[in-house]
């Protein structure tokens, strides 16, 4: 049975995995996404905090405290959506499992099915877009961090892009359920290719700087 | 102060991502890449509970249920190496604090930071070689598992991959700290390469696996 009630947050992180391998559908690859994403904010946060007020890196300390704050403010975000995703995904389920016996059942069934839909893939797309937010942080503080930690920014950047990638998965799979003309169903494939395209361009950019800043390889 | 003890498994979500924000080293870049392939086994495993038992997927039943024993026991060893990196980390951390007065002190610290970076470079590389066995899990369940849970496996592909990348980039930044002579050195950045170039190959073939099935887009 989906439960509702669990906060992912609270859970240890081997119950988390234990339920994301379960056979129940939430968590799954949403909230995966968001947690991924979530631990890309996190590692920015880190790489501000080993950067911000160390005399070598002062003249970007206004910079790199402005791409912390952030950082930690999309991990929140982000985190609340990895919690969102699965209780849509519980929406979606509870919907299936309505009644379908009358023609007003089906009716009902119907509508309560596109709704929760609507909301399954709408809660993804918000992930995609946060995550590329926090891939331009993990870019921004790449090459301007503490240079120790830029492996740090670069694995941000890789969770970022891999957390906005599964997520655009997300929204794609449950797109084909949507009304035909609901705009989320219209307009999704459009903004999803514009976040894959900035996606591949920032992660190319990170990878040029923590390459250039990693030393001999 | 880095403490050792503490079991990343058996801490909050929240609890573990306050300490990969905070400016302790670890856990760093090294353990989240861990997490996010341990996240991946996670997602293997529960697509192949949604797809082993079940009539419509009967002939890739023995299949399904080996990748999902198999991504259940890289699951266990990667929490582990997440566990095991940090320790590894801290262990970098009491050696570079090591006194360095007397010639005699230069030497003993000069020999456990390289010991410690050995192990700091020789567990990411566990972690990425880890990573490449779970994408190969998701490259072979994509185009056969629960097709209902195919973004799930799209998913797990994307996080291994990233959990690779990731973990070469922990190998790569400790290498030049390692010996000119040590034979991890001068033989990873081959092995490296051989880890990337594979799954570059087993990102597209699970990502055009899962576009095949996904549906409408």
């Amino acid at each position: 049975m989906p439960e509702t009630t669990v906060q992912l947050a609270d859970l240890t992180v081997d119950d988390f995995l234990d339920r994301l391998a379960s056979s129940d559908p939430a968590p799954g690859g949403g909230s995966a996404s968001a947690l991924a994403g979530a631990m890309a904010a996190g590692l920015v946060g880190m790489v501000a905090e080993l950067t911000a007020g160390r005399e070598q890196y002062a003249e970007q300390d206004a910079a790199v405290r402005e791409i912390g704050a952030a950082a930690a403010e999309h991990r929140r975000t982000l985190m609340t959506l990895a919690q969102d995703d699965a209780t849509a995904y519980d929406g979606v389920v509870r919907a299936r499992r309505l009644p379908k016996e009358t023609e007003a059942d089906q009716a009902a069934r119907s509508v309560a099915l596109r709704a929760s839909m609507l909301e399954a893939a709408r809660i993804p797309m918000q992930i995609a877009s946060e995550s590329l937010d926090v891939l331009q942080l993990a870019e921004r503080i790449a090459p301007i961090g503490n240079k120790n930690a830029v492996s740090d920014a670069g694995v941000a950047a890789l969770l970022a892009a891999g957390a906005l990638r599964g997520a655009v998965l997300n929204v794609r799979i449950n797109l084909p359920y949507l009304a035909a003309d609901e705009s989320m169903r219209t307009e999704a494939p459009a903004e999803l290719a514009r976040l894959e395209e900035l996606a591949g361009m920032l992660e190319a950019s990170a990878a040029a700087a923590v390459d250039a800043r990693i030393g001999g390889s």
